[in-house]
């Protein structure tokens, strides 16, 4: 028996836009070889340097949506009604199975998707200090308008909402912290019992 | 709000004799002063130098038996039909209140106990590297006979098929990597969302 060695982890790192959650999910990957991020399926062309199966698996509209019908996705969105992005379920399980972590940055809506086809994913809310702070940082990025800053603001406080469908949250005040956090959940959840198979055959 | 800060965790330390689960607690409590150990009631006489309420809550044969009967115990147990111990309820409700973690050190009999009457807890079973590891600590202690420590690692078996109702399983090989793995439970239980009124009122 290994010492408190248990099966990967599916997590999500999901919250309101403005939040953070891609720069935490970086700096997770960077310090943490052993967490991989999932590869996205998208019907966008390849830009120049991209890599399939390493950036994304490049689908055709045609391709994307049998895999939609197969039931082949943990979550996926229509942006804009113009491409496709998704989360292959296939890909995800083959690096659990080999005992990887497995990280998803995803939106609130995507979350419940993959918590509902998903239920051992391990949902971490990242949440702002403040609704004034994540204000100021939707203005900050100075790329919208006001009026879609009022927007994003209105439907991040409608995304907060949905926090006690998660299992953790993690406060995004100073980043060292709330990477750090998110890598304690991950320990933990290592030593779940669900997750030790090696222990149940004792 | 601050940053991170959940309520207080009633942590369960459970798992056979001779796993050293004494050992990990006494760790976990010396370089974690927020942890508290949870104080027993019982009916033995003090000894020189126990102090009341800090050692033990010393009760008589009658108040103790009026406090199973009015559901005062997390968990109890009659050692012999001699003396009986237990844990107080209202005393751990009390410290989680004041965002204290509190962690209890029983048996799998008083664990099962604490899950019914307490889901919030958080139940660790610290197991063995090996039953023949478990075997040779039984006989090391050196304090039993032959037939007593094949009576115990019956027991023990017997107890490790109960590991699926625990939350967590942390391995005792090296003590400091089994107070690092229980340390890290508790900074991510209190991380999790049902302990964080802070943010549901966001």
């Amino acid at each position: 028996m290994k010492a408190n060695e248990g099966k990967g982890v599916l997590i999500v790192l999901s919250g309101p836009s403005g939040v953070g959650k891609g720069t935490v999910c970086k700096e997770l990957l960077v310090r943490n070889p052993q967490v991989k991020l999932s590869v996205s399926a998208t019907t966008r062309a390849p830009r120049p340097g991209e890599v399939e199966g390493v950036s994304y698996f490049f689908k055709t509209r045609e391709e994307f949506e049998r895999m939609i019908a197969a039931g082949e996705f943990l979550e996926y969105m229509d942006v804009f009604g113009m491409n496709y992005y998704g989360t292959p379920r296939a890909y995800v399980e083959q690096q659990l199975a080999a005992g990887n972590d497995i990280v998803l940055e995803i939106d609130v809506k995507g979350a419940m998707n993959v918590k509902r086809l998903c239920p051992e994913a391990v949902l971490v809310f990242i949440a702002p200090p403040s609704m004034e702070t994540l204000k100021k940082r939707l203005v900050g990025r100075g790329t919208e308008t006001a009026e879609a800053v009022e927007r994003r603001t209105q439907e991040a406080f409608a995304e907060m909402k949905l926090l006690p469908e998660y299992d953790y949250a993690v406060v995004n005040d100073v980043l060292e912290d709330a990477v750090c956090s998110v890598e304690t959940i991950i320990k933990a959840e290592r030593l779940r019992v669900c997750r030790r198979a090696d222990l149940t055959n004792f």
